[in-house]
């Protein structure tokens, strides 16, 4: 009986690892298509959304399953309910590709984002991609230091979306309305999707160590 | 047992509803700071978020525990899961009424929304004080037409969240590129905010009924 849960557990996270390499995907091609107009990329990321969609409810099935015919205490049970919540974010995550996606969709064939902002914008989408890869890492490994990378990865996100604000608000700001509102949006896509690569960091953080905050090396 | 676990339940469910009459109460502040940048309102939403996730955490240490110790199966299950799941939605809502205080705080003493937007942002933030009365509703007295009032209500906050869109895309827009980011960050706000209520309303109609769908009279 404890030998299947503990295949169980495993199916678990193989299930939620499966989802965050969808979600890596998700952004990585979310990410291209912003920065070249791909409409078909758009639209495949748009419609590979519903994939993580289904295996995020298979999961939710699987754990709430789990929790009926095994009746899991201490920590099994607190992985367990880690994975339904973790599996909730990186559904989000997954959402939040597909925003990214329709806007390059909506403003096709021209590209969302203006001139000015291309260069902070490319390294901040590049930056979300290296969360979500950080993400699938961690989930795969449980090595904490993919953990403390998203943290470190996340505040610089933080500072490209504070950074975007601070250009819009610029007196040479000169782009029209809807890319003030697509520089908008977009900015904050990114800077949710890393604040939920954070949330999914700090429940496998608390799982491995009983902390929710990660190290992140002062280097 | 049996009747310690279901006083149990119920204990939950008044915390879940103590949470979503805080999240009614900062919603309904944040719209009236937003339409009168009343920053000392602004402060008290921000400052009262903190009880929100306060008693989030407390709901969900709560539930596990129940989880731990009485190993609940079917429906109990479900109830307990769902109202993990909901707890998480109140919070963001918590969270979505903060970033609206935040944007009235950050714009002292100036009003938020341009004049022309006025008046269709407030039918929008009353719409979204609906909807949280109604999830209150709902939480205490598990009537299902309350289900119903939050995706009918939802379906107006998108209209409006798409009519801001369109306004801020029009050729007589002429707010600045500040304002036109707070357009968009406050209509995205309240409209992610009636989506968590919906997500809700969703919850609790699969606890009663089995079906995920609520029910919306035609008329």
């Amino acid at each position: 009986m404890r030998e299947l849960f503990q295949a169980d557990l495993k199916s678990l996270g193989d299930q939620l690892s499966e989802i965050a390499s969808l979600v890596r995907a998700a952004i990585d091609q979310a990410r291209t298509s912003l920065e070249t107009a791909d409409v078909e990329l758009a639209e495949q990321v748009i419609t590979n959304d519903a994939r993580i969609d289904y295996l995020q409810n298979a999961l939710d099935e699987k754990a709430i399953e789990l929790l009926a015919l095994q009746g899991p205490v201490a920590s099994d049970l607190r992985t367990v309910v880690a994975a339904l919540r973790m599996s909730s974010s990186l559904e989000r995550m997954g959402d939040l590709a597909r925003h990214i996606a329709q806007l390059v969709r909506l403003r096709y064939p021209e590209l969302v984002l203006p001139e000015s902002r291309r260069e902070r914008f490319a390294q901040m989408a590049e930056a979300a991609v290296q969360v979500a890869t950080e993400v699938e890492q961690l989930l795969l490994t449980h090595d904490l230091d993919h953990a403390s990378q998203v943290v470190k990865i996340n505040t610089q996100i933080n500072e490209v979306h504070a950074e975007n604000f601070k250009a819009v608000a610029a007196e040479d700001w000169d782009a029209s309305a809807p890319t003030t509102v697509d520089v908008t949006l977009a900015s904050r896509y990114l800077e949710r999707f890393a604040d939920h690569g954070v949330s999914v960091a700090r429940k496998v953080t608390y799982l491995v160590t009983g902390e929710w905050e990660p190290h992140v090396q002062s280097a």
